[in-house]
């Protein structure tokens, strides 16, 4: 039996235990080493096995997400001990909760068999999610294990895009008829020994399994049971199917409340259903992945990963980075002859392309976020171009003004000062147009404008800063 | 009755017609404009009169989070006609669903006596969320207008931070004894009229309102009616307290799949419950609140929103980057003398300072993300430091060595691509020691390290390219 947690931060309570624990383990190994009679050593194991056993104690009564959440949190050593702690009949569920990263360190530690043991501990669908991460031999054995059923929902859930509903859904429901009265399904949920989790309604399906209806639970619970389930089931309600985007289902979720939807198929037959639980999860993960690749992360990082697996995760984005640098770089090796006659040029330009950066960046998260949310489409184009040139022409002659006079003073120019004006204003105006333009291009193209929209723009204001910023001193300076 | 939507992009179809709609409806004011002898305007009036009923009568059939949605998507001048279309009984929900921007726009738009009427029809925790935006006369009516309960709720909803449980916390649930019999339960839940949403156990408490256990409605249905509610009730559970943070909460609700929680005071008594509704919406507006001020923007931004609004929202990142930026370019004039005489330092230092930026925003993104979901503690600092320095250490000679060949091939001069390689080396170990640091430091003084760790990384690589490059340079080339 674990233990429910009773407060939202037991984990880290959990977590400073188990930390405790490996320390008072790590003292005992280091007496070990240190005294090597032999006598000791015994002494030392026994105390050490205590340790372990205590451990191992405190693992059981834990929660599997929060067994999962410890082992994301402990460097690869620990993890090691503590996963070789846990009772192998709680492997299956545990690998579900963890991390991609995370999974593949304690996939590595496992054998063929216990593979197969934790696997065949699973359903359908939580199968279909750790499939890609098992030796292909390990599936085949679970597969054989299985009945008619189980491979077609295996086969159904893996069969669908990671990012569709058809990935997220499981099999577990309660299936009633529409001729029935209440009575007789108040008396058939007494059968069970449990509901499946979120239950919150069942399904009203035919005798060819095909959904007409839903019954929520409230309205079974506040109605006469000599009604029939027909007269009270809703008609009107929401229905998946697998080939739907995940990410609509789940603002759907969002939208209208909801705790579960039917899944069905072209025929409107009942395949599955998609929990709040599964949409809590995906709108999570979806959230921390655009928040990493923004930062050039192409997916989450096991934090104590060996440093060539994130020097991989991250190559690719400096590789890119240093393209457009080195672009940019030749933009100013273009005017090295103006820079050797007035040297503070060298000093100005980074503030005129970097701030460019900054406000193009702004103007793209902006639109980037409304077009995710279904608010913007391609023609809005002419009315946020003007309110975009609006806000950089006000920020370009107010920032680029101050910066002029800084400048003027700096230097004793007026003439530098004007140019660093006019070159911060034109920065701000072709940030502005390219943080327009950019992302309803893409979504033109049909390509997800949040991919590199933030690289785009800033190899734009980079060049183009300089460019602009030398080539109006080059023209007018000198 | 509204029309509950049966696909999850239906609201996309929603807004389509809207806009199709109000086309039309432009279309007929500008043949008015055109034409104007007063019998065509007399037609065109009615022509006019009927869009707006067959408008009316389309927005009458939605639910009132799809006609938020519509309302957050369309320009300003279209959204009023759109909100004046809607009926009053329904803007208290629709106020609730819509964007704090949008909200602002729609409340400036109606007067005293319909804020009154539409805050009238919200519950206290809806109302206390919208609080903030009425105007103080209209909140003084509307408290006049409710029982002592409601006030209560109403004070107890307001009193706790924005981030809190208690500010999540809704107010409707099923309360039952543990000495009745299920056959009881059952019997007094007819009596509803409906259940509260997301009722997926009922609160037991004793005389004094203080929680015993939660018994959920799956156990309810499974078991003998004649067994008692104490029997079967739950007594190990999570409990919030509405002073926990909601993103403890929301935590705990992802971890342990809940519907909903029971929020006690520090005398165990009930006050309220969380629902995985208000935790969804929680989960979102926090993640997209995080993606925003990576990108400097304070809030969301209505999307059409006047110019000065979006200054506002905007000024206060660009004006930190300035200074910024200010920084690094004087750190670049002390060099002044060192460019002079060789110009294609210049050129060079930009790229430098940029892949510093970008590697050290991978470091600092990695990081924040590992602490907020608490896996990163202060101890783990030299693990983290270790990790970092190799990543950094190889990309450094690989990247930097790779750029120094190019220097040295177009610029003639072998040094100064040895001075590439170790500055760009340098540089990111300069990078990878402040994205350990910065965050890690943060945690220890108890700030939040998402907050202002991108702009301080950046500064920091930055003004410390330049300074290691042209230093470099300076002291071996020239």
């Amino acid at each position: 039996m674990s233990e429910t947690p009773h407060h939202s931060d037991d984990v880290q309570v959990h977590l400073k235990e188990v930390q405790h624990l490996l320390a008072r383990q790590k003292l005992v190994e280091g007496l070990v080493h240190r005294q090597d009679s032999p006598k000791h050593e015994l002494v030392e194991t026994i105390v050490h096995k205590q340790h372990l056993a205590e451990l191992a104690e405190r693992l059981e009564k834990l929660h599997p997400a929060d067994i999962a959440y410890i082992l994301e949190a402990l460097p690869l050593d620990e993890r090691v001990i503590v996963w070789d702690l846990v009772k192998a009949e709680r492997d299956g569920e545990i690998l579900i909760e963890v991390s991609d990263a995370v999974r593949e360190s304690l996939i590595e530690t496992m054998d063929q068999a216990e593979l197969v043991a934790a696997a065949e501990q699973l359903d359908a669908d939580e199968l279909a999610d750790l499939a890609p991460d098992l030796p292909s031999q390990v599936m085949e054995d679970v597969y054989l294990g299985m009945d008619a059923e189980e491979r077609e929902q295996l086969r159904a859930a893996m069969s669908y895009p990671e990012d569709s509903v058809g990935a997220l859904m499981d099999f577990e429901m309660v299936t009633v008829r529409e001729d029935v009265t209440l009575e007789v399904v108040l008396r058939y949920l007494r059968l069970f020994d449990e509901l499946p989790d979120h239950t919150d309604q069942l399904m009203v399906v035919d005798r060819k399994d095909r959904l007409r209806g839903v019954l929520p639970i409230g309205r079974l619970l506040i109605n006469d049971p000599e009604v029939e389930v027909g007269k009270i089931m809703l008609t009107e309600h929401l229905t998946l199917e697998p080939g739907d985007g995940a990410d609509d289902a789940a603002k759907a979720f969002e939208r209208y409340d909801l705790v579960s939807a039917p899944v069905v198929d072209t025929h409107y037959r009942l395949m599955g259903r998609l929990t709040v639980a599964a949409v809590l999860d995906f709108v999570r993960e979806q959230s921390e992945a655009e928040l990493l690749s923004q930062a050039g992360l192409k997916e989450e990082e096991d934090i104590f990963a060996p440093v060539f697996d994130s020097i991989k995760n991250r190559w690719r984005w400096l590789a890119t980075n240093l393209v457009t640098a080195f672009i940019a770089s030749r933009v100013i090796g273009a005017f090295e002859g103006s820079i050797s006659k007035l040297v503070a040029l060298a000093a100005l330009m980074p503030i005129v392309a970097g701030i460019g950066g900054n406000s193009g960046n702004q103007t793209i998260t902006m639109i980037v976020r409304a077009i995710a949310m279904g608010q913007v489409s391609e023609e809005h184009g002419r009315r946020l171009f003007r309110k975009e040139i609006g806000v950089s022409l006000f920020n370009g002659l107010v920032w680029g003004g101050l910066l002029g006079l800084i400048a003027w003073a700096l230097y004793g120019d007026w003439r530098l000062g004007v140019v660093m004006t006019a070159a911060m204003t034109l920065n701000l105006l072709l940030a502005a147009c390219m943080g327009v333009a950019i992302p309803l291009t893409m979504l033109r193209l049909g390509k997800d404008p949040a991919l590199g929209s933030s690289v785009l723009i800033t190899a734009c204001t980079d060049s183009g800063g300089f460019f602009i910023f030398l080539g109006l001193a080059t023209f007018f300076l000198l």
